[in-house]
């Protein structure tokens, strides 16, 4: 983690729900992928938080897909963190956290369960604590996906028990339907809650989706955060 | 609900996890919860929070059993407000909701999902959204389960799009292990959380999860909630 920075730009490059047919400008090649991160890079991200699709442009954990992704980010934008999403819509249970081999710098790491639009987004107790003994076997280190209050909380036992770091890196998620909504004074009340539990100085970042983003962004921005796009 | 009653006691009699196994204290038959349920109204408690139990004690949402229990319950124990569960533990899918029918005053109503100490606690947007019209269509009062801060969030937004009522009577759930820990900042923030999105008196309530009970019943009488046993 560049701390010296004053704002760390983490830009995810591809998400696991739009399609080409939804949005012909997503980048779903290898090729596509690693174009479209050397551009923000350029702009200045410093964070690449990566999925992959498969042949059929739909989400999938395939390790020599993140391989290759990998490989050609840290060879065409040297210095940036590659992040690589362990998130339950790429792939079910133990296939989530097959990349973590490749020991790429950085993780996401769902650590509670919520609902999403239409569905449970499911993190079953083992399974998180699988991928944390994964990350910590492999040196990764993991970005908490905090979609509700009790997930930074169960980052700090998680801290407590050993199964990661100290000041681990955790990102607000807010305006998923169904989870938590974009909202200032749950906002603020996440801010003060990770400086509470990991000091004042842990840096944090936030993540606003769909129409949410630039909102989250200036929050993020105003309050100290990193940003992500 | 009784407004005017300056404090509201809520016993649950039966939890859904406790054997005669663990204690042979626990009253696990229909006149065994009666008779444990009147011993606690002639102590004050006004709701009683019902789950009930098969022939070999398990959990279930069996609605003969649930009817002979709030009728029980409605001859011995006067006034006092029945609440049948339609908890996860008890059944599945539709099953949870099927006892409405009975048109009991109130039940319980879980809103989003979380984590359990071994696993996911599943209440899909489809079966919440369900079991709120059931009960919007029986008549029955939701107490609405926050086993976390976008479950109050939640509760907002189905008050706005007339799924439940105005007001909804919120219950925190605090200790339950990979849910929202008992943490008193958390707490005092829930309780502002209810007062800004559904009005200063709303009431609302508390319920600590097992060495926690004692710790969430003095918050809450403190904080002029109502107490659960
Ligand atoms: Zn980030
Ligand atoms: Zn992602
Ligand atoms: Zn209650
Ligand atoms: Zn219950």
């Amino acid at each position: 983690m560049t701390e010296k920075t004053p704002c760390i730009i983490c830009v995810a490059i591809t998400g696991s729900l739009p399609t080409k047919a939804d949005n012909p400008a997503v980048p779903i090649s290898i090729a596509e992928q690693v174009e479209s991160t050397h551009a923000a890079y350029e702009a200045g991200a410093s964070i690449a938080h990566c999925h992959v699709r498969d042949d059929e442009g739909k989400p999938t954990s395939d390790v020599v897909r993140f391989s290759r992704l990998m490989e050609g980010i840290q060879t065409h934008c040297p210095g940036m963190i590659v992040q690589l999403s362990t998130g339950g819509r790429s792939g079910a249970g133990k296939a989530r956290g097959g990349m973590l081999t490749l020991r790429p710098p950085m993780a996401s790491l769902s650590v509670g369960s919520n609902n999403f639009p239409t569905r449970v987004y499911e993190n079953p107790p083992d399974l998180v604590d699988w991928l944390a003994s994964e990350m910590k076997t492999y040196g990764v280190k993991p970005e908490i996906e905090a979609f509700d209050l009790s997930h930074i909380y169960k980052a700090k036992q998680m801290v407590d028990a050993g199964e990661i770091g100290a000041r681990p890196y955790v990102q607000f998620v807010m305006g998923v339907k169904n989870a938590m909504p974009a909202d200032k004074r749950v906002f603020d009340f996440y801010v003060e809650t990770v400086k509470h539990l990991f000091g004042e100085d842990t840096p944090w970042c936030a993540a606003g989706i769909g129409r949410h983003q630039l909102e989250l962004n200036d929050w993020a921005a105003a309050a100290g955060g990193h940003l992500r796009t």
